[in-house]
């Protein structure tokens, strides 16, 4: 099975406002990854009904599925459910599920201000998740998960468990020449393989032995070497510091 | 004079695919905090004109400045200024001020490659960098930052230098019970003073002497105390352990 592609929505002002560094965002990214989902776009908006719902229908527009992060609590600026519901036109609805897991946590005390977190979008299910009372919440392949870095790392998991993943083949070559010198080679090469993806990052620090790291990855690692292989003959002569699987 | 509201674009495969954790997004939030202008929304994008056209354009539509970090060296994968360009709907054009640094920088060399470093949307102007050979591009509003993050921070500052900044004034509360049972406090003080950011942030770490920190922030110092003030008059008895100027 292919694996989906995703995007993600980053939901909260303590982010936007350097009050938070957010850590959820890198570690999606390298969760990801892992099991080779390419991540499309993501965004970090403020807690506003209207933000969260536009990042969220754009995200559904360039991705299979899209991971929230945060805003999902019971307090005035937890506005994500509400944002999503916007996104996918359905209304917010009081789920079942979730009121039965709230109140036998709680025990007893379940406010109307408690219940909050029990809404929901319409049509949303929950997935039981180990080590956190609290269920992940999904709603037509948005996944709404908690800010608190902790809480969503085990959702996050619960989430990715659903996934099929396939592992991306990466090498590196690390060249002694800057950008400039190496951009016709990379152009050439690059027209030759537009299915690998083909990166070029240079540095600008001291005591380095290289000037430009140059990347090629791909599900199928036969391209990724046949890529590699043309950029070694295309490349002017001694300029390859080293090749490197990474 | 007011501060300009913020949006920004990173942009990058490099991001998204987990090879390098972006420093400038974090970097830039900061930044904007430490001069007290407001960061609406930023997103990170591939190296690919339509997501970096569609990203730049909503960022223009929620803010009155946007930083784009990244894509704009000599390489087949440095595609901002067409993205921008795209997302400003005018032509890319060689700007002969670049033109003439890349020439002097590169003392001859200047192939039509290297010479790409000299496009731009038409209609840009060049800030020059103290401690940079190359000068930060801007048009209409929209600023072209480097990714390399040594770069970057040169460039930012420049750009920073010519906004006018305000400092945003920020108290903490402290509180020793948990989301659930301060929400309706909450609510009742954030309706009171629609015009004060209140944020409300729970952990769920171990040894800490709270539960839940709250925070209220305005250019206006006299609005975050009165807020915080109502706060402790609105909070369940007992409950705040300590209240900070942050």
């Amino acid at each position: 099975m292919t694996p989906p592609t995703a995007a993600a929505v980053i939901i909260g002002n303590e982010v936007l406002t350097a009050k938070v560094r957010d850590e959820n965002g890198p570690l999606l990214i390298r969760r990801l990854r892992d099991r080779g989902i390419p991540l499309r776009w993501m965004a970090t908006v403020p807690d506003e009904v209207p933000a969260i719902a536009h990042a969220v229908r754009h995200a559904r527009s360039v991705a299979d599925v899209v991971f929230t992060s945060g805003g999902i609590g019971p307090t005035h600026d937890d506005v994500t459910v509400e944002g999503v519901s916007v996104a996918l036109g359905v209304p917010v609805v009081r789920l079942p599920e979730i009121e039965e897991v709230v109140r036998r946590h709680r025990e007893g005390d379940v406010s109307d201000v408690v219940l909050r977190l029990a809404n929901a979008p319409r049509g949303a299910t929950v997935l039981e998740v180990d080590g956190s009372w609290f269920p992940a919440l999904g709603c037509d392949r948005t996944y709404m998960l908690p800010g608190v870095p902790e809480l969503f790392k085990l959702q996050l998991e619960a989430v990715l468990g659903l996934m099929p993943g396939v592992p991306v083949v990466l090498e590196c070559l690390y060249v002694s020449l800057g950008e400039p010198e190496i951009a016709e080679a990379l152009d050439q090469v690059a027209a030759a393989f537009p299915d690998v993806a083909l990166g070029s990052y240079p540095h600008f620090k001291r005591g380095l032995d290289y000037r430009v790291k140059l990347t090629a990855e791909h599900v199928d690692g036969a391209r990724v070497r046949a890529l590699v292989d043309q950029l070694e003959r295309t490349l002017p002569p001694g300029c390859i510091v080293r090749r490197e699987r990474g």
